[in-house]
């Protein structure tokens, strides 16, 4: 039976600061990337995101991200790489924490760290080697196709690859960057319809016209609206009409 | 045989400011209690102080501290109990991720963490259970006689009595406040002498002149400057002249 | 002609996190309190509300607070005077930037700070030279009849007595505690009435009926929710009502 | 009479931690470069700082750079221009409330701010922008011949071109990056005559042996070590050897 993850960032809220909508967003994902407290999040609220995630039976994962809460780990901040390994196990591990002896189910990295080492290999691999160095058997969730999974593949860690159904592509499996014209869709039904096609054909088409193959395991959603909310269900119905399991893995 | 534990505190560095001489305190102690990347400590340093550890065969503890950095954890933060207990096992399983699967040997809390769960009640039990949550066989290090102590027996937390040989005891078996005539010995051959009989007697003579009984099972030493070091060899020498081993337990 | 001045605390937003309803309580204050990127806010945010007051004719005021982000500086921290001083310059002076050369109209200590120096004389020093040493002619809003309030006379700092509508009062003058049966009034009608009662007799009734003497140059008004927004709103209609001016001064 | 500047960079001391020399560089140097609180000092440092300067008759001047403490401000962060200019005003504005009123002489960005700020113009606008919402007439120090300079005079604000007399230049007029062979000049009295020529022909010497020409308003120097205050005590006296005042302008 195919089958495909959804995961989504949680836990991003600080101090007397609330953002997102995770009690919503956790009745509708499978798994759920929980900030570390350097980006976003806190210690409070790391412990109250997980013990939701548990009730709900979402898998947790960590979301490490760079040390600039201003700029809620959305600028690149050029850290040496062992730099960025050391700050990896970190978050992790403290993260885990936070699980009661329970095992973390994956590690991705957040914003511009994602970003970066979808192309940056030598970032790439330090990430992967700061996972590892808290646990050789943790999976690493990375956009599919980039430097992140091969980094992974070369250290020995296990991975997953991560689509946006939202998103459009290019020819060469790169996301359309945005702020260009056609890079997000917001049709609820279009993107439901993709996401499955993107699932059953292990591939996408591209913005150019291209069948580009690609290995889907996991789908990145979001709730921080009422209208992402509303495209998460549509997307969920629309696998299940089509007989995909729905499952953290 | 009658044997005690030396420990430190270490990993103080931070970025490119450089304190403490953990090098040569390595070699004096059983037992290091690493900062934790909050109060003092960064990543980098965490996994190059462990790393050292290990190497030298100093048992690894974690000292959590205040979120304070300017104040070096010095400074009484006022935390709700709950704050303090996530923030701890926060803390002290960021350390653990450094330790390549090993367990940690102790957490020990820092500066004005640590004096003032000597006397609330309701901070020592929140630090307990935050290092219970993350591994309930995990000893704590509490001043001898403290709330901490018995916030540790409260909440079943194996746990050790420490002292401090350099500082003059009340008759209640409180520290002296420093800034009080007589708080802060420095000849370096009376402190090791009291240390050996701290260590024989399991008791300290008070300032007073009572003899008042405490548990000793680990002294705290430091290595700020080369008086500090001198006294730690001097205490190491009078308690293996006296037959005392010299261990973390 | 009576007058009085309202006051509320403004730009606590930081990076991508957004609280409070700057746009709408711009509309019904005199004077802003504007956090200065410790405790809250940063140097966008406060660019941003600074901007905004001069264009709606509000008066510009400093908001200094803990170092504590995650706290929002409503927890106490215990910082040396000395340390407290140079705090509250770097604050007053950091926000003073934005006003393009315009100078700052008062400053008002945030949160655990101004409840600290209500009654530690120490710190309410500490505060007042942190003021005047940027600038001596900037006067301080404090808790009416507060050490701060006396520490500011001491100094000779010009200071404004603040006063809650929608809390109940000691005998002595100081507040009633919150989570105290009565310490908060919602009603709106009732809290406006007050406040014209407090402005024109410069007293209060305390909780347990005596008439407190208590000297009244600006009230402390939120703007959290619609409840709060529309007292605020009541209370404006009810001072023009009585032929009080509403006014920065 | 022909004159030149020494700066350093001063005040980057942090809570406990203690960096530099800056008693003994503050009798060497005309010009002192104030960290600001953000990549390293903090309030109490810098009220210190500026009083030392004050009284040491070296003039004071603002010394932002990124928000990293951990990476002490050498580390790239990608912050949109406008966040910079924000930071860069906060930060100048900041020192300024420790000088008593007095003006400040100069801001010159600190570490990786300063090098992004060479080569990317809208960067280097940005922080032109930050320092004349403060005070259009005060001073930039930028690297001669950088985008700072030229974004300096776009915006109508005064400026001096930087130089370092113990790095190579390439023939373009930029420095010889660290790491590359010869980038770095260790032998004082090469350097010293070096520094003088450069201030005397307004020209330096490129690796590959081209004369560029280079506008030489302030040396930079440092006090990390013994090695670096020698040099400084050996360039002052071939400029005074030579009848060059040293002096802040």
């Amino acid at each position: 039976m195919v089958a495909i993850d959804l995961n989504s960032d949680l836990g991003e809220s600080f101090g007397r600061y609330t953002v997102g909508n995770d009690e919503a967003v956790m009745g509708l994902i499978t798994s759920a990337n929980v900030a570390c407290g350097v980006h976003a999040g806190d210690p409070d609220v790391m412990a109250q995101t997980v013990a939701v995630a548990a009730q709900r039976g979402v898998a947790i994962g960590a979301h490490p991200g760079f040390p600039d809460r201003q700029g809620f780990g959305r600028r690149y901040l050029a850290m040496a790489p062992l730099e960025v390994e050391h700050l990896v196990t970190y978050q992790v591990a403290a993260l885990a924490g936070f699980t009661k002896g329970h095992r973390l189910h994956h590690v991705k990295p957040h914003g511009a760290l994602y970003n970066a080492a979808a192309k940056d290999y030598d970032l790439a691999l330090a990430i992967c080697r700061g996972v590892k160095q808290f646990d050789p058997g943790l999976p690493l969730y990375g956009l599919a196709g980039s430097a992140l999974l091969q980094a992974a593949a070369e250290v020995g860690l296990p991975a997953r690859a991560e689509v946006f159904a939202d998103r459009a592509y290019q020819a060469d499996g790169s996301l359309v960057p945005r702020g260009q014209a056609g890079a997000v869709l917001t049709d609820a039904k279009q993107v439901a319809a993709r996401a499955v096609a993107m699932v059953e054909n292990q591939a996408v088409t591209a913005i150019t016209g291209e069948t580009v193959p690609l290995q889907v395991d996991t789908i990145c959603v979001h709730g921080d609206n009422e209208a992402a909310l509303a495209l998460v269900k549509e997307l969920r119905a629309a696998m299940l009409a089509q007989g995909i399991e729905i499952s953290a893995g």
